[in-house]
């Protein structure tokens, strides 16, 4: 059995972790926050004072942090994951990032003999939990295959989408969809509600046709419920928009209504909800329509 | 059994009459196409040679027609529904019209004794055709009941959503999902193509998590085909959707993503594109990408 490294505790990473060390694997665990290493080390896992010294110790090293910087910080920085690593160790960091730097972590720990894997996963802190993660991973296929035992211990629904970058340019598009929808939700509802419709009504109907979603359904629920705990925080989804952006610059696809919702986001997190889950974006739009 | 007038025999309205034929309904229809009134009769309805006509021998009116002012002038015409009315009767607007327009038809036909629902669908060409079609009511619980029967024969998701007019506005508010979903999934489709990402590698990956919707499940695939022969034409969404900016203005709701989408309808239909299938607003992501 692999013997696993793990970097970054936080929301998604502590559970991602306990169910690797559930499942039986032996790991070697990192992250600034002292808590939450002890935390897992008390189901079992050893703790390690820097990424080098968990790179040292392991045979697949996984990262779950909230940015690129932080993944370029632990993999490059002067205790970082490059210092300690062997050739034939497989990195895969499965945070949120830009592809662009996905790409850049895999050319350089591939002139250190390393394979690298991008798979970032979607389904939140209950998915990570619950082990019902969608992970959505970039890299060669043979990579994939050595990763696949530890994936199927965190998640469900697993697919190599193509190479490296492949995952997150996956996890983009995920994020646009996702943010894009829940405008659509939030825009129709709230012209239900002011027209006098009921929005539960609405939901309903709406879901036994054409413009069901998952997002109608769970997020079309929580507006109207205004229950707005997250969940997946705004200023997340924001990020996340933000490496969309980013990426379309690089590729040079306009992504017209993607930036009109980042600007939403920027409404919602300008008025101070910025730890609102994004289902929140129906704020902006009842605010926008006059409502207090 | 009631004695159903039918009014419209387009597209959709042909495919709807025709199975209340089947189901063993005494029709009596009208439409300015002689080819489709004779189509419809050949199958055993009687042609009348207006909407007073039609209204003369009918319990039920049923109208399926182009757009608000169609409404208008069949009932409220020259020889116009309301022409030949009689206390008792019950009018079926399956049109997608105005909500406003909507309720002004209610308001009028209530003077003569009548009752009127609006009743707008959703599914398409194959959904009349297979009476399959989700149904959207506005009225009276009593209206709503008396015309039940009938709806069963037509479609299959069939909920009474609010008074005169709800069944317009709930309509409205599933052309914004639908119109913003479709945005979303050319956006992303558009993002990963040019990011030498498989688009359908991406789709199969999103449709297990949380950004699945029918619309990427459909329409994503019709967008990896590039096959973007109608079903539902874009100038029809378009009228559509300026039906839902309408209704958002008269009940003050800034519909700020459905604008920038019905603009983008436009830059299709400027492009001489009006008769494609709406899941062609991929073309225009893809043409402000570069692509011929």
């Amino acid at each position: 059995m692999e013997r696993i490294g793990f970097i970054g505790l936080g929301i998604m990473g502590k559970p991602m972790a306990q169910n690797l060390v559930k499942a039986g694997y032996q790991l070697v665990v990192h992250d600034i926050n002292r808590g939450a290493v002890e935390e897992v080390a008390a189901g079992g896992a050893a703790a390690a004072a820097s990424s080098k010294e968990v790179a040292a110790q392991s045979d697949v090293v996984i990262t779950m942090l909230p940015d690129s910087p932080d993944v370029e910080a632990v993999v490059f920085g002067p205790e970082g994951v490059a210092q300690g690593v062997r050739s034939g160790m497989l990195f895969v960091d499965m945070s949120t990032i830009a592809p662009a730097t996905a790409r850049k972590v895999y050319e350089a720990l591939k002139q250190e003999g390393l394979e690298s894997l991008d798979a970032p996963v979607s389904g939140g802190e209950v998915g990570a939990k619950e082990a019902t993660l969608s992970i959505m991973v970039g890299g060669t296929e043979a990579a994939f295959q050595r990763a696949m035992p530890l994936f199927q211990v965190m998640g469900k629904n697993i697919v190599l989408t193509g190479g490296p970058g492949a995952g997150q340019v996956t996890k983009a598009c995920n994020q646009i969809i996702v943010g894009l929808t829940i405008q659509a939700v939030a825009e129709a509802l709230t012209l239900a509600k002011k027209a006098g419709v009921d929005p539960a009504k609405v939901r309903s109907a709406l879901l036994g046709g054409f413009a069901q979603s998952r997002i109608l359904e769970l997020h079309g629920q929580r507006m109207i419920d205004h229950n707005f705990k997250p969940g997946f925080k705004i200023k997340l989804h924001r990020k996340d928009l933000a490496i969309a952006l980013q990426t379309g610059r690089e590729f040079a696809v306009p992504l017209m209504t993607t930036s009109q919702v980042a600007e939403m986001m920027n409404a919602l997190i300008a008025a101070g909800n910025e730890e609102l889950d994004h289902s929140a974006l129906a704020l902006v739009v009842e605010q926008l329509s006059g409502e207090k």
